[in-house]
């Protein structure tokens, strides 16, 4: 039985969400309370676009935190483990969001706009409940909202040269994360060198939510001849490069520790941030469990997992596996998980309880290695 | 083109998953994160059967957020305008929940477990964030946690026999928002007074996931003498209820009072609650917009609006429309909106800007009076 998406006006629809209706768009999810059209009907085409030529994807569900104000800087810094010492206008970074407890709750990018501005481009949850809550308790004086910023990825190995014939060579130039303010024909947006994949890419903030056709079919078409094409974050893809996906990946007690995040953590900054006891301690204490891997043996799976799979070790449970799909260019099913860390050795042999039956299973590390092709 | 749910790990399913895709769930939301079967295929009889007789709902993506330990009531008594002095143990009550500027930011059911434990029944969003944050910046003694409870209600002027074979006569004598622990075959859960419509019913919060089909099959088989069948929260019944919809008829600045909450917040009590200086000064300045429901003239709709919708007055925009249908009871269309209170007042005309065109429309009391069928 075919079972549809509801559209209604509960749900924000995205600016592109009419170019992506022309687009084909086949399969939806909701993030950010925003519809997120997910497939386009031809899983092959779309993860080949990705790893060989260029992808275009509506992320406009990736929304702003927007932190406003002669505090913010201050706010910011209290809100993430990442020591932002070195912070500087116009240099995006990753930056995990932790509760009082060393929780992960986000892992946004942070762009900082300028001295008394810095925006958090958020994964799904509402962490602007969060920080609201936190400037409000300590009286500090910032505005925190959320603007009208829909960002739109190009994504894949010729995703450089697209963006190069729309914004000139300085484009090119631009280190990873780094962002600027542009505009495109008069569409208003910020450029930056970023996105949901390991295959190179930009994404184009758009400012202004009515030109979001326009954006889309202007991108599109100065990606005709680099064979561009409809896509969407790609499941295959994020599992080969071991992207975490928050909420999909962790559970309700993940540190980001346990997700291979130590060089984002600095416990000993003069910075008193949310979460540093605990998260002292944790490190003092050593980690449980540890991100990893799996290869899956046995025949290719025909689509995504549907449920997290149980991970066994001599018996009992050690964790479990979020994400796993067969890779192409790998040629074997491949998965990603969360396991106790006496287990977490790449050439560890384990059991998971698939929906397929139980299959055993090889750790690896992470990214995976691509044979090259 | 039919566009199509994606179902994966990253969105939950809920414990009655499996039996709404046996019931033949044909339309999907997400909700909380979690999948919420919104149609069956027959709009009709899934209207029919919640006005007529009893509805099936599996409203699992009602959320909990638990509160739990000495500071509970404390805090809970901080984070809604409601005066919660006489609340007690086993009686629900509906919360508005507002941040420090006094806009409403969730409106749940309070559920009083005991002396030290309160649920929170929550609409679309992570307040759990919020009351994290709250209770951590002020070092209260309580856990903040989502326990694995999962309500499946039963609505419709039948839903009341349907309760009285299944648990005893005593379960018809409960109050609107009365709750109970019980259990229906060794399924724990607890049975309240409560549901999303105004046509009568119970919800049923199961306290034990494995155990959602056997609930769902049982309350189906004790419901089949009174015409049961799956339904979800129905579109045209909570626009003729006037029932409000966190997130899809609010933006991010109304106000409890805006909506006729009046009754709900108490900014006189001595408890210092979040917002309580904002909400004094709305009070004292007086209410700038006013949700009343409209006639909307012309051919009848044939499905809910796609997006919000201006209302014009006297060639300016005074507001908007957020859920709009046709009502089969009272052979009109009908909507729910948000307008300059100088306008609000039943009988005002005023022209909406609908998908189908202008449409002059006239303001009406809410809930809509419904004629003796």
């Amino acid at each position: 039985m075919v079972q549809q998406i509801a559209f209604g006006p509960r749900i924000r629809k995205s600016p592109f969400f009419k170019a992506t209706q022309a687009a084909g768009a086949s399969h939806f999810s909701i993030y950010n309370k925003m519809y997120f059209p997910v497939a386009y009907g031809d899983p092959a085409a779309e993860y080949d676009r990705l790893v060989n030529a260029v992808a275009l994807w509506d992320v406009a569900v990736e929304r702003q935190v927007r932190v406003k104000g002669p505090d913010a800087l201050t706010l910011v810094r209290a809100l993430t483990p990442r020591n932002l010492a070195s912070v500087k206008t116009g240099q995006g970074r990753y930056v995990p969001i932790c509760d009082h407890r060393g929780t992960l709750i986000n892992d946004p990018v942070l762009l900082p706009i300028s001295d008394d501005e810095y925006w958090l481009s958020i994964a799904d949850n509402d962490l602007i409940l969060w920080v609201r809550a936190v400037a409000f308790e300590r009286g500090m004086k910032v505005e925190v909202s959320e603007p009208d910023v829909s960002p739109l990825a190009v994504q894949g190995p010729k995703a450089v040269e697209v963006i190069r014939d729309l914004f000139g060579d300085w484009a090119t130039e631009m280190k990873h994360f780094a962002f600027t303010e542009s505009e495109l024909d008069g569409i208003p947006l910020i450029l930056g060198r970023s996105g949901w994949s390991r295959q190179g890419g930009y994404e184009l903030y758009l400012l202004e939510s009515r030109r979001g056709t326009d954006l889309w079919n202007m991108v599109g078409e100065a990606g005709v001849p680099y064979g561009i094409g409809p896509g969407a974050p790609n499941y295959i893809e994020r599992i080969e490069s071991g992207l975490l996906s928050m909420g999909a990946d962790t559970d309700h007690r993940t540190n980001p520790f346990e997700v291979g995040m130590d060089k984002l953590v600095d416990v000993d900054q003069e910075t008193d941030f949310i979460g540093k006891q605990a998260l002292r301690r944790i490190r003092d204490g050593g980690v449980r469990r540890l991100r990893c891997g799996f290869f899956v043996h046995g025949d290719p799976f025909q689509g995504p997992n549907q449920q997290w799979w149980k991970v066994i070790a001599d018996g009992a449970r050690i964790g479990f596996v979020s994400a796993a799909a067969y890779s192409p260019r790998i040629g074997r099913n491949i998965g990603l998980g969360l396991i106790d860390a006496s287990q977490a050795e790449p050439g560890t042999k384990l059991i998971v309880e698939t929906e397929h039956g139980r299959r055993s299973a090889t750790v690896s590390e992470l990214p995976f290695d691509i044979p090259k092709g």
